[in-house]
């Protein structure tokens, strides 16, 4: 086999390739180049899991790679019906970002239930005011979405005594399927939004869901901006139809300076960085070298996407 | 026997004594009144747990209650040479704040390791600034203090798979010794103050101790606010010896509105409230009416303070 060629999908700082350093010919390319370096590339790793770049460059002429991986959990932003309907294999960067998300979303629980953000806001105001706080212990929280994020973020909250419920597409052995979703949303404490965006969990969580949910929730969103009606969760926290809510992902990345959800009561903002530990980028360029060892190999390639409906399936 | 006379050291909301109710003849008393009151008391309860006003009283004439209990996991507040060195029997809270003091240090250790408070700062600025967070578990804590409340924090951090060690009063199973105090100082991530109040520990996070922490860890202090050398810890900050550090409790509480403590970079300040969450006062209330029912039936007490040792002595 010749040396294959490694498009890069480009973003700062460059990923290390490590062992591949002379085994493969890296060509760089960005939003406006993507379309015309497509064919020459066998493998494209996208690199700038933020772009949309890939949806848009890939229903083109000429060949297109047989694999492309991106530094990402979630397949959205690259899955065109094209490229779905190709055999180019897509893989994802499933595990990486498990453990980081688990304690990032255990954060903010345990910062609403002991009133944090309240405690800082007093502290600015040098006003000693003493408050009752919640036991996370015996709450309950239902995590939407099943695979290794939602099943992490489940492990860490059971690990805090919380009594948790993990919802996915399909009932089956430990996850609710979703006839039970209602149900589980009507008795939770804390509600975590960590599925995939596809057809099936876009704007899921909307006005009739925030409305059903107890006027005590939290709702925390680590998956996907789409997944949410963000007009809509605005609404319920300004009419305290729940408690508040932390969005880290948005609609439009990043949020403008200007949006209306910066000030939303209730809400906490945070940019996109619940699964960025300090090591992630070299975590996610280790793991593209391990798949890229299993493909020149020929071996079966891991974390394969099922582009049908837009991520890993797992157990 | 007769009827027994129940002193009551106001706070406000009185507690509920439940079964109690026509069973005891209730006396109250505030810091103005206690020392005439306290020679016709058969029990003290301490239910204004931030009063020092039974240290000051006891000292005087008459008789003194056989018992006191206090509502409160500490009891440096009442426990003076006369009550330490008489036969009265003087039981505390032990148990209620265990758990909720344990959750409230895993959400500042949290909300650290992902920059919660810097979150909220750039949300106020409407603005969205991607950053590394840290990954908690493989960290490292030292939990200094080995009672209930110092094992809780330990356990709950444990299953965050934060690596914590204990430090108390003398070395045991599980439990590190003074000797090994220094050495932990040095290689923890995690520093959580949850000591008694006694000669031994009074000041003993001083400049030294800062000044052996690694300068990215953080303190957290939950026990008694005597235990930190308070100038030593903003110094500390403002040197950036440590990178942080939040206290739930101070030398002088509340806290002056003009003391320096609010506005210590990298400090976090609570008003004294990690271990009350809602319910806790019924807690409270519930816990002495079954010590009460104990002392009635002539069987032990529980929750016994060692009055040399200034707490209820463990495993």
């Amino acid at each position: 086999m010749s040396i294959p060629t490694l498009l890069v999908l480009d973003a700062d700082p460059l990923p290390r390739l490590g062992r591949l350093t002379g085994r493969v010919r890296v060509e760089h390319a960005d939003a406006s180049t993507l379309a015309e370096r497509l064919p020459s590339a066998d493998v494209l790793l996208v690199w700038d899991f933020a772009s949309h770049a890939v949806r848009e460059a890939w229903p083109g002429e000429g060949p297109r790679p047989r694999w492309v991986h991106t530094a990402s959990a979630g397949v959205d932003h690259l899955l065109c019906p094209e490229l779905a309907a190709s055999d180019t294999v897509v893989t994802n960067a499933r595990g990486v970002f498990d453990r980081p998300i688990a304690e990032y979303v255990a954060a903010l629980v345990l910062a609403f239930a002991k009133d944090l953000p309240r405690t800082l806001e007093l502290q600015r105001e040098r006003t000693w005011r003493h408050r009752e706080t919640r036991r996370v212990a015996g709450t309950r929280a239902v995590v939407v979405g099943s695979g290794p994020i939602g099943r992490a973020v489940a492990g860490t909250l059971e690990a805090l005594g919380v009594r948790t419920a993990l919802a996915g597409r399909t009932a089956r052995a430990g996850v609710h399927g979703p006839e039970d979703l209602d149900r589980l949303l009507a008795g939770a404490d804390w509600v975590i939004a960590a599925a995939p965006l596809t057809e099936e969990t876009r704007g899921m969580f909307d006005a009739r869901r925030f409305g059903m949910m107890r006027p005590s929730a939290y709702f925390v969103n680590i998956g996907r901006g789409q997944l949410v009606d963000e007009e809509a969760l605005a609404g319920a926290l300004r009419g305290r139809w729940i408690a508040g809510a932390a969005l880290d992902v948005f609609e439009t990345e990043p949020l403008p300076p200007d949006g209306p959800l910066w000030e939303v009561p209730g809400l906490v903002v945070s940019p996109h960085m619940s699964g960025d530990t300090v090591g992630w980028r070299d975590e996610l360029g280790a793991q593209f070298v391990e798949l890229f060892e299993l493909w020149a190999a020929g071996e079966p390639l891991v974390n394969v996407v099922d582009k049908q409906r837009g991520y890993v399936p797992g157990h």
